[in-house]
């Protein structure tokens, strides 16, 4: 089957690619390379690989690729969850709704109607209780990033009943891995940073209290190709994550642990949240995906201790960072 | 206090002009008279009011008058819950979730922190049981109004809790009053039209079991400026409408017995919903606005009943239009 992959050159995206090539697909990576990296893709080309730059706001850019795709896999979004004071409130907007409106209109117009798409637990917001089934309560998004995300998810939902799609839609739990982002932005890479800069010291944002569910990139892979071959409704939509979660104290104590660092000051920015707009503590109800025949093989803390491990190899640069190949 | 209505010279949004007239603030209506009319402003002319002809999506036009503004009501949309195959699909995004953005930014930026906002019960889609309570699942909208509809309300929740801001969300029930619109967009509108046309038959949409909650406008006004006063959370949403429903059928008989017609042959388009995207069947729970200590002084027959012999009169002209100012 020929596939396009938005943000095929992100981590999860290539990660993705590589599992559509395994499985013996046609597979185009649409990217526009704002936060995917081309390192990423470039161990996949070959004969059933193809790389197109190309922005998502671009209406003619996203429909010349699209020409004889029968299925879009849709990961392209700004990945930044924070919103800093300063920040241009539309970011979100428009690469999250905007991108999505975009690519759903492309896809109407090529009759294109097999869509997945990577939303995110960040679409609940604050939370009457835990863990969180998939239709349990109507959300309340608190940061723009989840608003926008549940505005990319209810415009699929419409587009699915109005055009005759089909879609299958991914709640992602923190999504972590090797390929970590250079500015810190998740956090155990922005641990590892501020350890090898200054090794007496960890400002851990908020309080470090909040406790959140973590799977790996390659097990996220997985998951939804597991859930595509196997539901098969109108709209199918999963949490997707394991059943645990894991403190964010733990994870700088695991990080530290790994890098063979005593004596290291814990320091706090405060509050609840780690940023505005940080829902501080989720865990979610998996069991429409365990259901599937799909568990994680892996917890929390076995995930987050895989994603250390390999994102210290990485930066020790012991592998090219290319031939790692997101792999755990 | 001086306020802002979007929306201001549309059949709700110069209703709750009018109201909040009379409680004495400064008014200033803002419309792009798309679907707005200049009439239905006409009659509140006079020293506390001011009409703004202006776009949502032109940002500078947008700021302007909000100077000075404490408190933004804010029901410009896209009125046309319809979509017709032909349409432009990226209308609603662009008017419903997009101009809420842009007044959002231009509320930020202006220090204005208290928004009042017209939602739909659009938003909850296909809902597994009913009466529907406004926290109770999660949504799944149907159509491309009610999904812009749903990501406006996220956007509204994340300026609140990221900027300090203080909203009061309205899903509203089928709001019905004289004000009707020329096209027959709405029901009662629509089946006089076609009546007035052709006397011996009527043309009804889907199968006419449709069953709905109506609400007159005028006292959709009255429950928003009720909950505004009593209800003091940082964000706080409510279903908007009576207890009870009404089905299309039953509408159609009141319509031709309110027009004094024999004999008519009813029509049916068929099918469940009246258009793609129409939910066929909706009851709200209105338990929490009534709990603030105020309820819908009509039932939907009653409410439905109302606007029939008021749009009616309007039609004979016996009164100019201009005068109705909107009273049932």
């Amino acid at each position: 089957m020929r596939v396009l992959v938005t943000g095929g050159a992100g981590c999860i995206g290539s990660d993705l690619c590589e599992a559509l090539l395994a499985e013996g697909h046609q597979v185009i990576a649409f990217d526009n390379l704002s936060s995917g990296k081309r390192e990423h893709v470039e161990p996949l080309f070959g004969p059933g690989f193809e790389f197109v730059e190309g922005d998502l706001l671009d209406f003619d850019a996203v429909m010349r690729p699209l020409d004889g795709v029968e299925f879009v896999y849709h990961l392209a979004a700004n990945p930044d969850v924070k919103y800093t004071p300063g920040d241009a409130t539309d970011k979100d907007l428009s690469q999250n709704t905007f991108a999505t409106y975009t690519l759903l209109e492309a896809m109407r117009r090529r009759g294109i109607q097999k869509l997945a798409f990577s939303s995110t637990s960040a679409v609940y917001g604050v939370v009457p209780r835990m863990p969180i089934p998939e239709d349990g309560f109507f959300p309340q998004p608190i940061s723009l990033y989840g608003a926008t995300k549940l505005g990319c998810e209810s415009l699929i939902g419409a587009f699915q009943n109005l055009f005759g799609m089909q879609s299958w839609i991914f709640r992602f739990a923190n999504i972590v891995g090797p390929k970590v982002r250079s500015k810190g932005r998740t956090v155990i890479g922005d641990f590892i940073h501020r350890l090898k800069e200054d090794p007496s010291r960890l400002l851990i944002l908020g309080d470090g209290r909040q406790a959140k569910s973590y799977l790996l990139s390659r097990e996220c892979v997985e998951g939804m190709l597991w859930a595509i071959r196997h539901a098969n409704a109108p709209l199918n939509i999963f949490n997707l994550g394991c059943d645990d979660w894991l403190e964010v104290n733990e994870i700088a104590r695991m990080v530290v642990e790994a890098m063979g660092l005593r004596n290291v000051r814990f320091e706090y920015t405060g509050g609840e949240g780690g940023w505005p707009g940080d829902v501080p503590r989720f865990r979610l109800d998996v069991s429409r995906i365990n259901q599937l025949g799909w568990r994680a093989s892996h917890s929390s803390a076995e995930a987050v201790a895989i994603a250390i491990r390999t994102t210290l190899e990485r930066f020790s640069g012991s592998q090219p960072a290319s031939e790692l190949a997101c792999r755990p």
